[in-house]
């Protein structure tokens, strides 16, 4: 009676938990280079489309959770001043998708291992 | 500048996705136990503080998911019958817990790394 046919696939998620609550996770990555590509923390939240307000609170959450900054503004200029992400903050992006690259081989060895 | 003594915690969730959507995750798995503790539906929904109607459509989608059916119900006798998990409801609960105990292994290792 078993329907050998069925398959199925083992899906997950992780972040990283800094003291006070989460302090990378897919989204904050997501915002991170985002803020890289544009230089700016209200077009990398239009981009994504997330109010200015929640890109900002997010980032002063991951700069007061990071070892060192990762998102630094600059006052002024044309533009009203921008948004760069730091060494630091692109360590932490390249880190974090290296993580997931070793967690999809973990989900795929056991997704292979669940449906034997 | 370094705040070196901010340690961090790699966290995450797993769950096991059928042909229509999720056949298991960690509150179907709760249930099963449940129900197996208690041997009806509605003492585990109660239990857990969830509606009979939630329990069973859950279980309904689980069963349809499953190579074999997860839980059997039993009409009439004392009490309206009740609810008893299979043999394979019961392989589907160990198998959980042993991909949830590699699954920490991995996060474990991970935040090693991470706090490096």
């Amino acid at each position: 009676m078993t329907n050998k046919s069925k398959s199925y696939k083992i899906l997950g998620r992780l972040w990283i938990k800094g003291e006070k609550g989460t302090f990378l996770g897919h989204g904050r990555i997501i915002l991170l280079e985002k803020i890289d590509e544009y230089g700016s923390i209200s077009e990398a939240a239009k981009a994504l489309d997330m109010s200015y307000k929640h890109a900002w609170d997010l980032i002063k959450f991951m700069n007061n959770e990071a070892k060192l900054p990762v998102v630094v503004t600059t006052k002024g200029g044309k533009g009203g001043g921008g948004a760069k992400v730091t060494d630091y903050g692109k360590k932490c992006i390249m880190y974090y998708w290296q993580l997931q690259k070793r967690f999809e081989e973990f989900l795929k060895k056991e997704t292979e291992i669940f449906n034997e």
